[in-house]
């Protein structure tokens, strides 16, 4: 049985489905995306995901392709088309088809919609949580504006393909003055020798990640001493714990920091219970 | 009638082109392109964009969807059935068809490649060389391989349609250092009040233009001076004369830079006399 996507109103084949060769998704990389968990059902902080792509619509100014109701039942009966209870929703948003021109089409398009999604077991990774993962340091070579999500997202790419290479899971990207900025496609948090919980502050060098709030939640109601500061590879190699967040990866402990074994290279008490936290207080909506 | 485009082996109706959803070049912006100049029924400079091409591809360890002369071939294809004697031809050429991951798809697959063909009046270009243009800076936000000629190409839309909003035709984009680091999409020239043509140097900063190599030569030939370095606004501001070129404007005079005139404000007679001479130097390929 084939997967079932839908495209600017249609549910399709995913095989089939297909858009314009003139679509600025594909000639430009203009346009926007969301990966929502799904649990159970349920999707995970689906009012957050909805926010923040309205976030990326308006700072690119690209017009909504639905309301936030309607595109929230299109999750859904995508997830249902595709008998999907453990996975995530994908949603893509592009300015839509017109001749090429770099400027935006001088008469407003009708934005692109696709929406696809996939099931996963959720013992993967929790197995992979039990055992840890390893991420590589790299220069931090993106565009200045990654707090947006944008589809431009070549370097991140270029980062998980090197990652890959080298045995590693994700590549934790590294500005000018050495700090770490976040991941390829995930945010970055140490745990420091005094049990502070650390992760890069909000500002236009980071994705706002929805893992990422939901876990300043669950930090804050359970008192976990907190900062949200810029720290460096450095400091990351002599952490106590570390580990990277994101929808799909959720509370993921980090056992290897290039050839520097984190801890006692193996999963950290806080990024595990935090892990086992999360769902407490992420919000489940069927 | 419509236009004709080439999709991955087929000739069809570019109202009815497509491409799958799940092409990477619309997931991730995991392609590369080219615009190649059409005159007189002939491609101008085929050979140099090919092999620009080529290095895009090799920068990003994508393979090549057809070889160089079946590549040409599909280009006069392309040309001949919309019947283009003056305008461009565009290929785009992206990592091909798999699964949504960032890493490179585990077995290879097929590149994707599109071509399609416009025709523009070079009249246009040449009331528009005979009026000159204004340009506006804005920082440069790309990403740090600029030399690439990717389809990642969000920062340069951005900086089109800001340019677009003031009246303007480019963006020049300037470095954390005031420096003039190209267009977005064209590279940056100047004349300098002892007739000296300056033009940043190539490196991983700048795209390396095919119509800038090819001016190169003329410049050589005619044996004007010139100077490969980095400019600062502020010298650009003062110049005697200032101009964009790429393969679709050519040598373009530029009269203003955001709210200053360059020059008396008309074309200057060096950027003037550069386009006029451009296409006995450039090649041209029946």
């Amino acid at each position: 049985v084939g997967r079932i996507a839908y495209v600017n109103g249609r549910y399709l084949p995913q095989a089939q489905a297909t858009v314009s060769i003139e679509d600025r998704g594909y000639q430009f990389g203009d346009g926007v995306y969301e990966v929502c968990e799904v649990r159970g059902g349920a999707l995970i902080d689906e009012e957050r995901h909805l926010a923040r792509l309205e976030r990326s619509l308006r700072e690119l100014k690209m017009l909504a392709p639905l309301a936030p109701r309607a595109l929230s039942r299109v999750l859904r009966e995508v997830l249902a088309r595709n008998k999907v209870r453990d996975g995530y929703v994908y949603a893509q948003v592009t300015r839509g088809v017109a001749p090429r021109d770099h400027a935006f089409p001088a008469r407003a398009v009708r934005p692109s919609l696709v929406v696809t999604a996939k099931a996963i077991d959720p013992a993967k990774g929790a197995q992979q949580a039990a055992k840890g993962i390893k991420v590589i340091s790299l220069p931090d070579i993106r565009w200045k504006r990654p707090d947006i999500k944008t589809i431009n997202l070549l370097p991140n790419v270029l980062a998980r393909q090197a990652a890959k290479e080298q045995g590693a899971y994700e590549a934790w990207l590294i500005d000018a003055d050495g700090m770490v900025v976040e991941g390829a496609a995930s945010n970055a948090w140490i745990v420091t020798p005094e049990k502070i919980i650390v992760t890069h502050q909000v500002d236009q060098s980071i994705l706002q990640g929805v893992t990422r709030t939901t876990l300043l939640d669950l930090i804050a109601a359970k008192g976990y001493r907190l900062e949200e500061r810029r720290f460096s590879l450095d400091e990351a190699k002599h952490a106590e714990e570390a580990f990277i967040t994101g929808a799909t990866t959720l509370v993921m402990p980090v056992v290897a920091i290039d050839d520097t074994t984190i801890g006692d290279g193996k999963p950290g008490a806080l990024a595990t219970s935090l892990r086992a936290q999360f769902h407490n207080f992420a919000r489940a909506t069927p």
